[in-house]
């Protein structure tokens, strides 16, 4: 199967250290034999249809930042984006910074690549939190598969268990704690007796928060995860437009203590039931819901089985890059099937 | 799909419901058409090639404690073994009740089921514990399925998540709350002060214990399930023979009091690791594992996404005839996959 890399930080090289190291097992487990024969990232792109050496990219990124020879350095956007959508490929990998204001440039790169037929895996919330039904649209259009599994939960397979083991039950709704950051924070709070901005400035140190951290805090990170389990467990065609949003920077210490002494702790949750929203809202220790730190954790309510609860990291390049491949398998599974059919 | 129900007790019968209830979504969304051709109880049986109507089944077993029509009665067990190899049916779902000593009847039910060449859906572990590595050559011998998600999680979907969830990661361990009985007793000890007596008692009066609670506190029960996941999810050919099992019958007041002074809880935990055994331990108040009362959950380690946890309620009549759908689901998928191969 051939892939292209759009997009080359943390989680793609993970995954290509990933397929480097398991190329074996992931042949003989899934019959599945992954070759990279292309790379964008910031510097411009390198190709090799028969599929670039692994190790050569992570070297050449590890020395150059970037994996683009002297010959291919290319800044001009537009050249990438068409190169996305004519490369012979079967699944392009967009893994590029997200942006809430206009999801670009990974809403071109998806764009394009749907509609040159290919498959498209991503772990960037961006353009799904600001298009995902007309990407899903457009991916049933042009008959191939948008997967995003990385995006919510990050090794955790949040939608995955939604979507595959929950398939006999009917979901009623969803309360997640699906951001690691925020939920940092309130834990310091709480157990440490720390001011918001003192918990914040201790999230920033530990590299849990950005230096802007306005993504986590004020509850957009929160909230594109949220429209993303919407659309793909509950068939809400929504957009981040839909939903509402409280974030966590008006949470103060006595709200956090009041709710601590009733046995309780303040949790910034994304709900999915008749309303779609994200707010701070007081959870019971004794709910399995509760975690703290950075975990992350989703409640299901079901008809048959009641609820249940699955809870992991929420983020890591290694445990999204394990999310990617999970994504990869099950498009090489679902290619099978159409060439049987 | 026509099937042959072997056992019409509580999981059979809300299986019966949720299949009437909810026909024309099933044949909608799966392609699935469950027919039942044969319903076998303790009375004898009851056959009709063109399915029986299931309204029927449920008011006579409600109405006479048995399924059974006058002329069909029959206390025979060899002849309703035979039954199940005979008939024409896709799938047999095996619910007669656990019993560890020797697995009959059921045991003898998916033998010859899957012997002639049936896939098969069971609930009911003792067959599973004795034998499961020799049952699943069988079932791969005869070219079909095995299937058994509601004997661990009830309707929670632990199995399903270790194998489809997981499937692009490494599984390295699973630790596991595996039944609700124990869990309840050791929280009421932990929260209300009682002695395991006074909470054994209290489990059977709220219908959580057997009369004879062994299999439950003496670990069996858990065993059963702990040796069910490691063959499933981790390739080991084992059974109730290589697991070394100890009960909560000892675990007395004192040792649950020093675990909570000390922020853990005792638990009785089924654990597949280098080793493969059952016994009661301290989990830490802080771990996601330490679910209360009649809950269960299970804690993978895994390669790349670290450890992932799924909570939920263990048991239950519509729960586990959840788990039932989702395995004649799985065998729908399985078959046509078949069909277009």
């Amino acid at each position: 199967m051939r892939l292209a890399l759009v997009g080359f930080g943390v989680v793609a090289q993970a995954f290509t250290k990933i397929i480097a190291e398991r190329r074996q097992e992931i042949l003989k487990r899934h019959g599945l034999n992954p070759r990279i024969v292309a790379v964008i990232d910031q510097g411009g792109y390198t190709v090799n249809p028969k599929g670039l050496v692994l190790e050569r990219l992570l070297q050449d990124k590890a020395s150059k930042s970037t994996v683009t020879e002297e010959q291919f350095k290319n800044h001009d956007l537009q050249a990438k984006i068409s190169l996305v959508k004519e490369i012979e490929a079967d699944v392009v990998v967009e893994t590029t910074p997200t942006n809430l204001k206009d999801g670009q440039p990974g809403l071109s790169y998806l764009e394009k690549a749907l509609a040159g037929k290919k498959h498209v895996i991503t772990t960037n919330k961006g353009p799904l939190a600001l298009s995902l039904p007309a990407l899903m649209e457009l991916a049933e259009y042009n008959g191939v598969e948008l997967r995003f599994s990385g995006t919510v939960g990050g090794g955790t397979p949040i939608l995955e268990f939604g979507k595959r083991c929950l398939v006999s039950d009917k979901l009623l709704s969803a309360t997640g704690i699906l951001n690691g950051t925020t939920n940092f924070i309130l834990t310091r709070m709480e157990k440490d007796g720390m001011i918001f901005d003192e918990a914040l400035a201790k999230a920033q140190k530990l590299g849990y928060a950005e230096a802007d951290p306005s993504l986590d805090i004020d509850g957009f990170d929160t909230a594109c995860k949220t429209v993303i389990i919407a659309n793909w467990l509950f068939n809400r065609r929504v957009t981040l437009r839909d939903i509402k949003i409280t974030g966590i920077r008006n949470v103060d210490l006595k709200q956090v203590k009041d709710a601590n002494t009733k046995g309780r702790a303040v949790k910034l949750l994304g709900i999915v039931d008749s309303a779609l929203k994200v707010e701070p809202k007081e959870v019971s220790r004794d709910d399995p819901l509760c975690v703290e730190d950075t975990l992350n954790a989703v409640k299901f309510q079901t008809e048959y089985a009641g609820e249940e609860i699955i809870i992991g990291r929420g983020a890591g390049g290694m445990e999204t890059a394990s999310a990617v491949l999970r994504d990869l398998i099950a498009i090489r599974e679902r290619m099978a099937e159409e060439i049987m059919a």
